[in-house]
C-alpha cells in the first residue's frame, strides 16, 4: 500500500521498556516486549509482524538500551543493524522519537514517520494498516502531528485520554485535538466513557520526521544543540551512523532530558490531530489487562499454563514451562508462577506490582531476580 | 538409661508415611518424614535423633516399604540394614507393628518396645526420654499395653483422643486408659479441651514384643497365621530374616489387613494404659500445622524460605531454595512454592491438600508432580 506513495513511510518501534509490571516473568533483562504473553510469538515480534509486507525492513527502526539490542536482534533476525539505534542513556520517549527522526530525515528527507510502542496489544494488523494508511493522508495534508486514539471501551483509569475536536474535511474519522486529559481517577473515567469524543491515547504516532524534529526544537529547547549536533554529524557521515555521528548519536542521549513526547511536545503543539482507530488494542498495562485478553474458565479464572484449581475463582493464573499451579479454595488473586519465583498478589492490587520491583530491585539480596 | 535394665528396650520407627499433606514439598517418592521441616535434619532424623545415646544402633529398627528404603539408609547412615523391615505391600500400622514385635522377640524375647511415628514434631528429647522411661517402668510392672497421651493444648479437630481412667499406682502419671475417642468435631474439640482427663493421642507406644503379638493374634484372628508363619520361620534361620523368614515376612504382609493397632487392637484390649507426657508434640498433619509451631513476624506470617512481603498477613509461606515467594496485598493464603510446583491455598482449606493430591494422582498428565 504505502509502496506507491512519493513520501515514504518509516516505522519506528520503541523498545526500551523496563520490565517492571509484569515481574516475576519480566526482569530487568526480559522486559514485556520480549514476552510471548499472546501467543508464539512475542509482544516486540508482533509488532514486527504488523509492519510484514507493508513496510520494508530498509525501512523499519528500532530504539533501545544496548543492553537489550542482542535480545531484540536475536527475536528480529530481519532487522538492519544499522536500523538499530542505541539509547545510551534510558531517556523517555520525546529523545528517541527525535533521534530516530533526525536518522530517517537523513536519509530521506520527506519521510513520514510511523512510531510504535514494542510491547502494545494489537491483534488484527488488517484494521491497524487501515488506520494507519488514513492517518498517513490526512499528515500528508495537514504537515502535523497525528496521533491514534481508541474509542473508549470501559472507564480505564490507566490510560490518558484525549478528547476530539473538529473533524479534518474529507479524512473520516480524523480530528483535530481539543484536549489531552491526564490518567483520570475512577469518577472522571466514568464520565469519559459515556462520552463519544473521548479516545484513548494509544501512544501511537504518525508524522513527518522533519515536523517532529522542528517540534521538538521549538518546545523543548533542551534539546536543540542535541538535535543540531547530530544532524550535523550525520551530513558529514553521509546520513548515516558513521564515525561523526555516532558519538553525536551518544552525546545526544546523554544530554537530553527524559520527559514524554506527550507532555513535551504533543500537549504544547498547535497542529495535532487524532485520528479514532477501530482496532483493539491495549497497552498491557498489567497481569490483570493481559488477562482481560484470555478467555475465562466457568469460574471466571483466566490463565495460562499448567494449572489445577479447585474451588478457586475469579483469579489470574499464569505457570511457565512445564511447572503446575494449583490453587484450592482461593478467589480473585493473581498468581505468577515461574522457576525461581512466585507471586501472589491481590486482584486488585496489580498496579502495585511495579512497586514491589522498584522496591526489590534496590536490596542486595533481591537483586539478581528482579 | 535402658542399659541399666535387665529387660532392654527396643525402639520402631514407623515410616511408611506417603506424603500427601505437604505436597508440593513432599511427593510420592519423597513424604514429610524425609522433610527438614523444623531446621537442617529431616523428621525421619529428628526421630533417630531421639534416641543417640539411649537406645544403641542394634536396638533400633525401622518399617517402611522397599522404595523408601534407599532414603532412609541415606538419610540414616548408622541405620544397620539387618534393622531395617520391609513392608513388601503397605498396610497399616497393626501389620507393622506385629512384624517388628516379631523379629525383636525372635533375638530377644523379654524386650520392651517403644513405637514411634518417624514423622512427628517433639522438639524437646529430655522430657521425651523421661516420659518414655516413667512408661517402661510402668509396663514391666502392668505387663500391659502402654500409650502416650498428651496434655490438651487447644481444642484440635485433627486428634484422636484418650480419657484416663483409675491411676496405676506408683506410677506417676500413669492412668488406665478409660476410653478411646475419635477425632472430635469442633463442639466436641471445644469440650475436651476443657477437661483434665483427655489427652491426645500421640500414636506412640510401649509395650514388650511377646504382649503385643499375642494381642494382635487375639484380636486381629486373621493375622494370626502371617505371626505364627513369620516366627517360626524366624526360629528356623536362627532369629534373623534368613532364607525362610524373608519370604514369611513377604507373605505376613501380603496376607496381613490394613488396619491401625488403635482401633484394631488398643480400643478393644483390657489392660490399655496411657503416661500423661508432657513433652511438645504435634503430628504436623498440615502446612497449618507446620506454622503453627513457628514464629510469626508483626503481621501474622509465619513462613521460611526467602519471601518478599508487601502488606500480607496472616499467612502461611514455604519458599523452597532460593527461589522468591513474593506476596502484595493477601491474607489467610497458605502458599507453598517449589521450584516446579507451587500451591495457593485458603488458610482453613489445608486439610483438603490430601484430596487435591489424592485426585490428581490419578491423573496422567499431572502424576509425575505427585
Amino acid at each position: 500500500m504505502g509502496e506507491s506513495r512519493l513520501m515514504p513511510l518509516h516505522a519506528v518501534i520503541l523498545a526500551g521498556g523496563i520490565g517492571e509490571r509484569f515481574w516475576p516473568l519480566s526482569r530487568r533483562d526480559r522486559p514485556k516486549q520480549f514476552l510471548a504473553l499472546f501467543g508464539a510469538r512475542t509482544l516486540l515480534q508482533q509488532t514486527s509482524d504488523r509492519l510484514e509486507g507493508w513496510i520494508p525492513a530498509d525501512r523499519r527502526w528500532i530504539v533501545a538500551p544496548g543492553t537489550l539490542m542482542p535480545e531484540i536482534r536475536r527475536q528480529l533476525p530481519e532487522l538492519r543493524e544499522d536500523r538499530c539505534i542505541v539509547e545510551s542513556v534510558a531517556r523517555n520517549t520525546a529523545a528517541a522519537i527525535g533521534a530516530a527522526a533526525a536518522l530517517i530525515a537523513a536519509l530521506d528527507p520527506g519521510a513520514f514517520v510511523l512510531v510504535l510502542p514494542a510491547d502494545h496489544w494489537i491483534p488484527d494488523i488488517e484494521p491497524f494498516r487501515r488506520a494507519a494508511e488514513r492517518t498517513l493522508a490526512a499528515a500528508e495534508e495537514t504537515g502535523g502531528l497525528h496521533l491514534f486514539g481508541i474509542p473508549v471501551g470501559y472507564p480505564e483509569t490507566g490510560y490518558g485520554y484525549i478528547e476530539q475536536g473538529t473533524p479534518l474535511a474529507g479524512h473520516d474519522g480524523v480530528h483535530a485535538v481539543s484536549r489531552f486529559h491526564e490518567k483520570p481517577d475512577r469518577e472522571r473515567a466514568l464520565a469519559y466513557a459515556k462520552r463519544t469524543d473521548m479516545l484513548w491515547n494509544a501512544g501511537i504516532f504518525l508524522w513527518k520526521a522533519g515536523t517532529i524534529l522542528d517540534a521538538i526544537g521549538q518546545w523543548m529547547p533542551a534539546m536543540r544543540g542535541g538535535i543540531d549536533g547530530l544532524r550535523a554529524a550525520l551530513r558529514e557521515d553521509g546520513g548515516r551512523l558513521g564515525p561523526k555521528a555516532t558519538p553525536a548519536l551518544d552525546r545526544y542521549f546523554r544530554g537530553a532530558p527524559s520527559e514524554s513526547i506527550d507532555s513535551a511536545v504533543l500537549e504544547k503543539h498547535g497542529a495535532v490531530f487524532v485520528t479514532r482507530a477501530g482496532f483493539r488494542w491495549s497497552d498491557v498495562g498489567s497481569w490483570l489487562s493481559w488477562a482481560d485478553h484470555r478467555e475465562t474458565d466457568t469460574n471466571g479464572n483466566r490463565g495460562e499454563g499448567r494449572l489445577l484449581l479447585h474451588d478457586t475463582s475469579d483469579c489470574v493464573l499464569y505457570s511457565s514451562g512445564d511447572g503446575v499451579l494449583a490453587a484450592l479454595g482461593v478467589r480473585n488473586l493473581i498468581v505468577v508462577r515461574v522457576k525461581d519465583v512466585t507471586l501472589v498478589c491481590a486482584r486488585d492490587r496489580a498496579q502495585e506490582v511495579r512497586d514491589l520491583v522498584r522496591d526489590a530491585r534496590d536490596r542486595d539480596d533481591l537483586k539478581e531476580l528482579f
